[in-house]
């Protein structure tokens, strides 16, 4: 089968109401707040070296931590969700704004290229010392990452030039020849942007180096981490903060073609396997695929939440056991949904399988883009299944990695859409898009229109140059039961295989294909070895989860209510004055009668009365003020 | 009305069966196991000053803490316990173990009084340096306890004389003198073991320092914690060690008398209250008696497990916000449950109200209970109210106090039973006990014969040695609705008042009480507020709380079950080859098919059958291997 390869997001342009909405908000909102915040809290001041002033908002610990070890990447990947953004709209005062990073930036670096401006700001002679918990390839990574974005958009080279001689410095400084680190950074991330590098520049060293930090990763005994310990502890450097002695964390207990589990910090997980994942389609290296495979069943079958949050518990940020997925305490951290997105979309290109497109979409939809809020100032770290009512969205963190990453993911969303081989375009999502595209050698002009993912009545046209013979594939989401199609006006059989419906034919200028994918609201029950879930059910239309949120279900906690197995579910076409319009699922059960209750425990059952229960979709909860939400709904 | 007061637990004879049982594990092998766990662990070494052998299984901690900071007392309780155990059946081996305690901590004292291993083993020069987190006053006070326990069941005063001098320098160091430090202990206790010490030599001043420390609590500006704290920064000796700088944590944030709420770490909280019930009976305070009903009203109606556990947080080992009661992630400390007991006891003298007789039984048999297995040598510190199998009775515990706990409460059980005035004797609890009471001058020997609390059929004799009238108060538990009573065989008429019902005539000896206690199984239901228990159901008999465990229900997680709201709960008794003889509830409801599932979700809903549940109670859970358990049944 053909190699199907990603578009690049500048190709492609938003067209659609859905996407164009979140990003005109991200464009006029998000990214200029964001650059608010990076100067409020001092992370733009921490670049200012030799000597960044003190930050006002975050002092240093009493502990000697600061947080500030990991701001150089989160600077980074403003500037890359800032660069996405202006392909879509040039912008001179943010383009001056990344300027003047980029100013500081080529000021602090070092003439061998070092670039760390926590380290070299405080204790520069301390770099690389401490790879399990200091984050300098991860910052090195997401600046690299910015780099890369921001040339792509703009043609400028110099903060390009400035990470190529980072990332030269870093080849220099570790691997397995002698006198070298044979190090691998805590926090993976700098894999996938060396792999970005290698695609801008088709240069293999990059891939290389990428390559290294994987195979070099979990490979004991000795095992790195301890042994870069017994260095600080001999120079009397050991601080033991935030020690992790537990490998499972940073995914260093094994080496990485071994390991079947999915463990440790989620984040940090779904980086290392979307490097992996993007390392067996570059090297064909069928232990990587294979590791990616097994790993990514794991998470299927036993510890994705159905929002496609991951990573249960806030004390490793991560994965516990199997099955593990409490609802109100749920982690579920943003970034982690949008580095699933990253890993699906690898897999797809690994093997085009609507197994993986589902998931790339069900984390866009739900666990990523609940992290943004609908003003685009405000934001979700952690992304729960259910509130109490007492969780709010913030405008600000003590650690920021989720508000970049969500606007980055948005501004960028236009790269998920379709992916072209030689002889062949794929379409993985739908909601309005068009772009130029070359599909072995000939310039074909496509459009897909569609009011998705609120409707699934899709019409794409398709234009080459010249006529021309290929697969138009397009991806029948496994939720969809009965899909049908036409072309030019004539129905087809469509035989989708492995999610995808191909068509083959010579496609001339005008032709189109609409496609239609019915959405049924439906009730999704979970496995019954998820405890919390027993009992329960959620609700789903298309892609996008449901919940049921106080706003629109007052009279006390939402957790009184429940919902009758038998009732149906009716699909409305509504417009809220903060939600703008979207689709709502009612249905009927019953609310508990609270207002009998004064004690904690009675023997009389609680009192219940006949109720409607209206669901909105759960990217969509906390914009209204605080309120319980829940998305398990216990059954009536 | 007549102030009721305490029957000491050395004039309390266990008969029947139930605490027997419990007692003579706990004399046979709780005892003796414990002291050879404090042996192996090093509990023991680090008494022998002035050098004491570092432990073995506890290596000192790279950052300084050694969990050693509170084994004083540890030590201490062991000695409590043993010593209650020893009024039952003495025993010379034990004995001659706490003479060898005794020994060391005679050696260790200084001339000033001072006695802390600890410190004086480590850093004798920092004593008193470290109030808010290092816990010698919480020390002493258990060791003030285990001496008097000690002297009350043998009669040898050399450990009482040694704590005695240790109290009077803590006398003159704390207080609001001049030269004295204003503080008091991070981790309550003492002021229950100076109560104690009160009641026993009946001076007046141990009952003051016991005022001392409650009246000093919270205070400020300035907090002691933090006037002790920049002290130690001056001499660079603060190292953060698990620094609590909000003092909910401690309830010191304010004067107790103004706390309304309860908040921080259970077990301290708990013991705080009960000195404070304490002090209210003593003193006669309104103030402090106000502050107690306030702060039992806010535990019983927004904070308390239907199993009397406490605290939902391992975090901060306590409790959070109202009604967060989550069951798999339950911290419910037995140590918590254990001093609700304490609180309660002195609550009910404080005001002969069933209320708080009706929590101390249900902790009892509940909450604290489950604490000690089947075979008195494995425990449980936190106690759950759901489990998927992972939990497991551990043999120790790097922080011991819960074993001591339940074997001293165990061994001092009789205490609880009986209350006497000078006008009446007050029955609390039922199980089948005897004891020679002095009722206004006249002797009453009085027993009680039931096999409670698997039925609720009791009988009393009440033998004074001349004729006399005075009240009988009968406690009729919350939980009975339909009691009946008879005098030497004439039914009499119950009313109860506040709990209890009350027989006033001239008692002779011979005469003969009969009380029945009908004891349905019963549904219980959480308030809605306890959002983690809606469509879920508790089984409960008498003061039992019961618990559907899968030693009882193979076939995978017991989860997968759910009773029928209408299904009669068939109460049985039962013999169990671990378990021995106990009532079991069975019921019918329905099975999840977990068999036909694969993935994590899906839109069929989980299959069905039709099921049987037995339910065991919660106390016996986890001795027959691991296996999952959940008290909140979900409801069919």
């Amino acid at each position: 089968m053909s190699q199907y390869h990603s578009v690049r997001f500048v190709d492609v342009r938003l067209e659609g109401d859905f996407w164009k909405e979140r990003l005109d908000t991200v464009l006029a909102k998000t990214i200029p707040s964001q650059h608010k915040k990076l100067a409020e809290y001092g992370l733009l001041d921490s670049l200012k070296l030799p000597n960044p002033p003190p930050p006002l908002r975050f002092p240093r610990h009493p502990n000697g931590f600061t947080v500030q070890v990991f701001w150089d990447s989160d600077v980074g990947k403003w500037i890359e969700a800032a660069s996405y953004a202006l392909s879509h709209r040039r912008d001179a005062d943010i383009e001056a704004k990344i300027e003047a990073i980029v100013d500081d930036f080529e000021k602090a670096q070092l003439p061998d290229g070092y670039l760390n401006c926590w380290y070299l700001g405080r204790e520069p002679e301390k770099r690389w010392s401490n790879m399990r918990d200091n984050h300098e390839l991860y910052n090195a990574g997401h600046m690299l990452e910015g780099a890369i974005a921001y040339f792509e958009t703009t043609g400028r080279r110099r903060w390009l030039d400035i990470m190529e001689r980072y990332v030269e410095h870093i080849r220099q400084t570790f691997g397995t020849g002698p006198g070298q680190k044979r190090g691998y950074c805590g926090h993976q991330e700098i894999e996938i942007a060396l792999i970005k590098l290698y695609h801008l520049t088709k240069e293999k060293k990059h891939l290389d180096l990428a390559a290294y930090f994987i195979n070099e990763r979990g490979n004991q005994p000795p095992h790195y981490f301890d042994v870069e310990r017994e260095e600080r502890i001999k120079k009397g450097w050991e601080m033991q903060r935030y020690a992790q002695s537990n490998y499972e964390y940073s995914q260093s207990h094994k080496p990485v073609r071994e390991q079947d589990k999915v463990v440790g910090h989620a984040v940090r997980a779904m980086y290392m396997y979307t490097a992996m994942a993007d390392l067996a389609v570059e090297l064909n290296d069928a232990g990587l695929r294979k590791a990616c495979e097994t790993l990514w069943d794991d998470v299927m079958v036993t510890k994705m939440y159905v929002t496609a949050g991951l990573g249960p518990s806030e004390h490793n940020e991560g994965f516990t056991y199997d099955y593990d997925l409490p609802n109100q305490t749920a982690y579920a951290e943003t970034c982690a949904s949008v580095a699933l997105i990253f890993w699906a979309q690898r897999m797809l290109h690994l093997d085009l399988d609507g197994k993986y497109a589902d998931i790339l979409e069900l984390a866009l939809f739900n666990g990523a883009l609940s992290g943004l809020s609908r003003d685009g100032e405000h934001y979700f770290y952690m992304n729960p299944l259910e509130s109490n009512g007492s969780a709010n969205r913030w405008d600000w963190h003590t650690c920021p990695c989720c508000t970049m990453n969500v606007s980055r993911l948005v501004a960028s969303v236009g790269g998920y859409f379709v992916s072209t081989a030689p002889d062949g375009i794929a379409f993985h999502l739908y909601g309005g898009i068009s772009s130029n595209l070359d599909v072995g050698g000939t310039a074909v002009a496509v459009r897909e229109t569609s009011n998705y993912p609120w409707s699934g009545a899709i019409s794409i046209s398709v234009d080459p140059a010249t006529p021309k013979a290929f697969d138009l594939k397009l991806r029948v989401p496994g939720w969809c039961k009965r899909a049908t199609a036409k072309v030019n006006g004539e129905t087809i059989t469509l035989s989708p295989s492995k999610g995808y419906a191909t068509i083959h034919r010579t496609w001339s200028k005008g032709d189109t294909i609409t496609l239609d994918l019915p959405m049924p609201a439906e009730r999704m029950f979970a496995n019954p070895a998820v405890i919390m879930d027993v009992g329960r059910v959620a609700l789903k239309r298309g892609p996008l989860v449901y919940c049921v949120e106080e706003a629109d279900n007052p009279g006390g906690r939402v957790q009184r209510l429940k919902l009758s197995r038998q009732s149906e579910i009716v699909v409305g076409e509504n417009r809220d004055a903060v939600l703008g319009g979207l689709v709502t699922l009612t249905a009927s059960g019953k609310a508990i009668d609270e207002s009998d209750w004064s004690g904690l425990y009675r023997t009389a059952p609680p009192r219940e009365a006949a109720a409607t229960l209206t669901a909105v979709p759960y990217y969509l909860w906390a914009n209204r003020g605080k309120g319980s939400m829940v998305v398990w709904v216990p059954e009536a």
